[in-house]
């Protein structure tokens, strides 16, 4: 069962969680001073729009309407009772998902990435820098500044875009321009290739040459997907649909959300809204929140809550977050988007505080449950959300243990059309188990 | 704007144009006696509802109820206009495209597959053969036969195995045994094989073994994607839908409705149930029905109109169509479903008759329609679907020359994630344009 709602049905207002927050966000540092850095700090990096979002204390910031004019290309995105996967699993669990593959970048990103170059648009730029990883990043923020007829200049971790270059294609067919990072057009790429030059590169390599790239260009903003205050506002819109959902298909709050967590954007935006109802804010009464994250980068589980960098060269000011340290290299696991040292502050404020859980899974019972989902529901998911499956299936099945009908909710970040080498791999007994 | 269905809303029941044609068709004939073919003489090969719909005169028929759930779990499709697209043609024309892509397998396929899964299981069949070219068909057959608990096994045209392995890995996450065609598990293959070791293969050898597969295995029945009545009828809810979605945009009829054409399913499923209402029938007063192909496989622009066998092996019926000879080999285009060298029978009559027209692009100013799609509305269409834009376009320029207010509907058949190789050759200046 879906249920949909009509396009003017599209949140008209981000939900800011800062102010239902367990404690106040400690402010970022200047990399150089170690001083809390200020608007003035941020302008030559991000219009003042979203240096402004980052810092609001406001419970809820009016989507401008051109940015809802473009959202409403695909959203509100359906919710979905998952009944095949609940027969599949025999469990008493009524399990919903948001599914926001129906993008056409295929994943939640193009929710922040059309906000983003709108913003920037607004304040006259006309040129953003950013890096991708496996590319769903990349491809939602060239989608984006297509619509706005902005340049996208993309750092593209190298491993990836010479493995995996479909989505460099989708970039490029969106106009966007993708260089495999390190390059040699940035002094932090130039140096990672001095010290190695057969490097395949890491997303903390890519975020300096974006970052500096946006400080040596004219006319260049620089754009992050994930982390950031800002961007985890503006997926709020998920969460707020979902609630309206729920109610629409005769549910009360979800016994547990779910989302799968790499820097926490898609995660925030289904579970932020229902911070104000949850265990921590009312005494264990409301809903569990829950992060999924790879074992292979345990950030959460096992990262250490302190200040670090949200690059590999130590370009950006130091947050307050669970790192791995920002040095730290995860393997190359198939849910590239997962692959990040650090976490968003406010993902690890909620965390830290005993507010939402988490927990990790090694890639081989990820796809197990991916080609479990596929072959019971029919869609083909994300390595990246299939962490939040595995989650979702095991929650099933313990509520089944339970005789318990538990109401389940997890966000279906994206598709996996674009990752079906890495499911050739698991069919064929070769992916490596990490 | 996207124009929405609750799932309730499917159709109930399919829409059979035959008594509705300008002239009756014309029965298959038997490979070997060239006698009329009667059900007994299918029975090896599809169950006897499916042959019971291919020859049926009823103007309605009922969709069982667990067919419809699982068309449901992702019709109705939406009906989107194509504003930013009207906007960037600078036309006073509506753009109107009814969005098949959100189905689990990418395309309008599995609304056939599901219900030819569902009969063959009704009447205790366990095993499926088909064939696929560049995998859209066997994918949805493998999605389709993973839900009722049905083998599937497909033959691949090798060129496609070998280039494109995302289709086939698809295919093996829904269960689906896939081996490239020509093969030496068929008498069919092993004599091709036996030709040229190296050959690339084609739709219609994989047919022939597919066919025989079916006809030399117990518990076996074979199951064609497009071309035949039962398949056309299947996919009617799209037009049924689309009619419905039109009222709720306050249109009356389209003025033409556009479909891509290679068997004639996509193309069929929308425009069929228009047929009453079209030109042909009421004197010229209705929408213009419009078949878009590949001037590389100009079946209808070019072909003789007379009987042929179905594949290549000449194992199959012969029917009365357009055809280019059931040797034609075409030229390797990206839009691989639309490589046949006939066209389904139904759509011929129409077009034999004058109730349809037909028009032919080659493949460059199809991929320049695909990605100026693309950038104005987002999603990147698939090969085949490119044509019906391609023409939707041309439309779009046409009202806009001659000032006029045009409803234009296009089926927006599939996506094109799996195809993004040739979006790069397109975008490199590699592709070779016929």
């Amino acid at each position: 069962m879906r249920y949909l709602m009509t396009p003017d049905k599209t949140p008209s207002a981000w939900f800011n969680v800062a102010p239902h927050l367990p404690e106040p966000l400690s402010p970022p540092l200047h990399p150089g001073t170690g001083e809390p850095v200020g608007p003035d700090d941020l302008a030559p990096l991000f219009p003042m729009a979203l240096i402004g979002q980052e810092m609001s204390a406001e419970p809820w910031i009016d989507i401008p309407g051109e940015v809802l004019d473009i959202l409403r290309l695909w959203r509100p995105t359906p919710l979905v009772r998952a009944r095949r996967l609940e027969q599949a699993l025999d469990t008493p669990a009524r399990i919903y998902f948001k599914d926001e593959s129906v993008s056409p970048a295929g994943s939640h990103k193009p929710n922040t990435a059309v906000a983003q170059a709108y913003y920037n648009k607004a304040e006259g730029i006309g040129r953003i820098s950013s890096e991708t990883g496996a590319g769903q990043w990349g491809s939602a923020l060239s989608f984006a500044c297509q619509l706005f007829g902005l340049e996208c200049f993309v750092y593209m971790v190298a491993a990836s875009y010479h493995q995996k270059p479909y989505r460099r294609v989708m970039m490029e067919t969106w106009g966007g321009q993708v260089v495999p990072s390190p390059s040699d057009l940035t002094q932090a790429g130039k140096a990672v290739l001095a010290r190695d030059p057969d490097t395949g590169g890491s997303l903390g390599i890519a975020i300096s040459e974006a970052v500096e790239d946006a400080a040596t260009h004219p006319d260049t903003h620089y754009s992050l997907g994930s982390v950031l205050n800002h961007v985890l506002l503006h997926q709020t819109v998920i969460g707020l649909e979902a609630k309206q959902q729920l109610e629409q298909a005769g549910e009360g709050l979800p016994d547990v959300v779910l989302g799968s967590c790499g820097g926490g954007s898609n995660l925030a935006g289904l579970a932020l809204p229902f911070v104000p109802d949850c265990g921590g804010a009312n005494n264990g009464s409301g809903p569990r929140l829950v992060a999924v994250e790879p074992s292979s980068c345990p950030t959460l589980t096992e990262g250490r809550f302190e200040y670090d960098f949200g690059d590999e060269a130590g370009m950006t000011p130091k947050i307050l977050m669970y790192t791995l340290g920002h040095e730290f290299i995860p393997p190359p696991i198939h849910a590239g988007g997962l692959r990040y040292h650090g976490d968003a502050p406010i993902i690890c404020n909620l965390v830290k505080n005993g507010w939402m859980e988490a927990i990790a899974y090694p890639q081989g019972k990820v796809f197990e449950a991916a080609v479990q989902f596929a072959r019971a529901q029919g869609p083909i998911p994300a390595p990246e959300t299939a962490h939040a499956i595995r989650a979702a299936i095991d929650e099933a099945l313990a509520a089944k243990e339970a005789g318990e009908e538990r109401v389940i909710l997890f966000n279906y970040s994206g598709h996996g059309l674009l990752d079906l080498a890495a499911y050739d791999a698991y069919l064929h007994g070769q992916l490596v188990d990490v």
